[in-house]
């Protein structure tokens, strides 16, 4: 969060070493022998107590992260580590240039150390298992495919339909020119009335948006402004706030847990969208906020009634 | 920094267990047999180097640390770090209603923890010494007395004779309404027109200013704004940046070693009241700022030229 949001550019060098280490050392930790023995001596325990009790629960998803954690070298999760966070840097003065060749090294090691990553895990069926895995437990490539490909027949003729028809709804009134402070006050005043613990949550601003949890209540949203579309700012704020939502949700007796965390990035992004779009722009929503957009943009939304808006 | 500059307060009582954890880890490092045997092995060649080099250097100051951590449980050591964090989040609310009996368990408890602290020393001259050397290493209580014994006799005349003369300097020019967004404006000019590295530094606002190096090229430096007084933020924030300069200063080639650290709070303070009060209050600083000064607050310094400023 901080290096995305307030460190000085002089701090990248080391703030990349100082990522390299700790995940070394945590790292070593969640992989070390002496866990491996706590998990064996609990396993008999917890394998007798209903399967989603928070006790077994703990213990088998400690395990399975002790397992693939087993494999990996600490060496290598601490490099990945380290080149994650310098091609942060390097991606964001890229895409202040638009400079694609200034990126492109970076990536290209990220790549490559993602290839090592998989090639610790020779059992897999396909090479992007592994990776898949660590965002969704227990999913494969194969379950993917499918899913997909279902996705694309349905979506590909509806594209087209929307494609036909560019004209069919009106969506000046989200373009125009709107002052980013007035932006920020808005986009402020809407996510404090959403369902987040009053002093659990902030809101700052990125390159791209994003939302982390430090702990269940000390939720990290930001948004982006575009000062000649506000859209941009509400819609996304929106969906970080999905995002805080459902972390700040997480039962605080299970803070400081390994099962303090989402089950997987699927889940974590069926909330956001739930509250970028089923909610947010859904035609109740679009009527409760519709005087507070107005309020803060009345040249903007003056002729603009709610059903304008949602449309 | 965090915890002082941006953390909701949601995030408090997780934020001290993180802390605590951290800094047990940390001392169990700083403290175990395998350092202890490297630093062994390492002694008789830096033995052989000149005392101030580098090499010799981080073999002495290393071990010292070693030596020091060993005596404290690990224990003990993530307590303290639990109960300041909790005291820093109470004492800022305590201070914002002027309460100090919310304030004064934390205080106790952390008193409490300083005197066990001081038990793992039991060979020490006085209680004091222990807690002294950690800011001022191989400093005693009793050196540091017959100083401040012949400070207190200088001062006590000095003291009494300024009090005879209360209106002998007119301090008006620096007294009514300062808005703190354009104090923000001119204390953040000032601060970037010093010796510091672009791009290496930030400033904040807290209740209390302090400045912290997250490394030599990531200085983060804050201060506080009082509407009706702008020598608060003035002042504070070239004290902070004197604190950044020397951290700042420090050998690139140091950072990520033992010895990229400031040798003593003495020598750190030194550096902070260098530029606060003998470049800040000087004449020649003062005839520099006073054009800035006075195009920030045309009113209130008019008819302040900069000779009354300094007086």
């Amino acid at each position: 969060w901080d290096e995305r949001t307030h460190m000085p550019p002089g701090g990248a060098e080391i703030r990349a070493e100082q990522l390299a280490t700790l995940t070394r050392v945590r790292h070593e930790r969640l992989s070390s022998d002496a866990l491996g023995l706590l998990l064996d001596e609990l396993r008999p325990e917890a394998e007798e107590l209903p399967y989603d009790s928070d006790e077994a629960s703990m213990v088998r998803v400690t395990t399975r992260q002790w397992d693939k954690a087993r494999r990996v070298p600490s060496e290598l999760r601490a490099e990945i580590a380290r080149a994650t966070s310098l091609a942060e840097g390097a991606w964001i003065e890229a895409k202040g240039g638009s400079d694609f060749g200034a990126f492109l090294p970076h990536l290209e090691r990220n790549v490559e150390l993602k290839r090592r990553y998989v090639e610790c895990f020779p059992d897999a069926d396909h090479p992007y298992d592994p990776l898949l895995d660590d965002f969704e437990p227990r999913t494969t490539t194969a379950d993917v495919r499918p899913v997909l490909d279902e996705l694309r027949e349905g979506l590909r003729p509806l594209v087209a339909a929307i494609a036909e028809r560019p004209d069919a709804v009106d969506s000046s009134c989200l373009h125009g020119s709107f002052p980013i402070d007035d932006q920020r006050q808005l986009v402020r005043g809407l996510v404090a009335d959403l369902p987040l613990d009053q002093g659990s949550w902030r809101l700052d601003t990125t390159v791209h948006p994003f939302a982390t949890a430090i702990t269940t209540t000390d939720i990290r949203l930001t948004t982006r402004y575009d000062e000649t579309y506000v859209g941009a700012a509400l819609w996304s704020a929106l969906h970080e706030a999905g995002h805080g939502i459902y972390e700040n949700g997480i039962d605080a007796a299970l803070r400081r847990t390994p099962l303090c965390r989402p089950v997987s990035l699927g889940f974590h992004e069926s909330q956001s969208r739930t509250w970028e779009n089923w909610v947010g722009r859904g035609r109740p929503y679009i009527a409760h906020i519709h005087p507070h957009v107005r309020d803060e943009f009345p040249n903007q939304f003056a002729n603009v009634d709610a059903e304008d808006l949602y449309r």
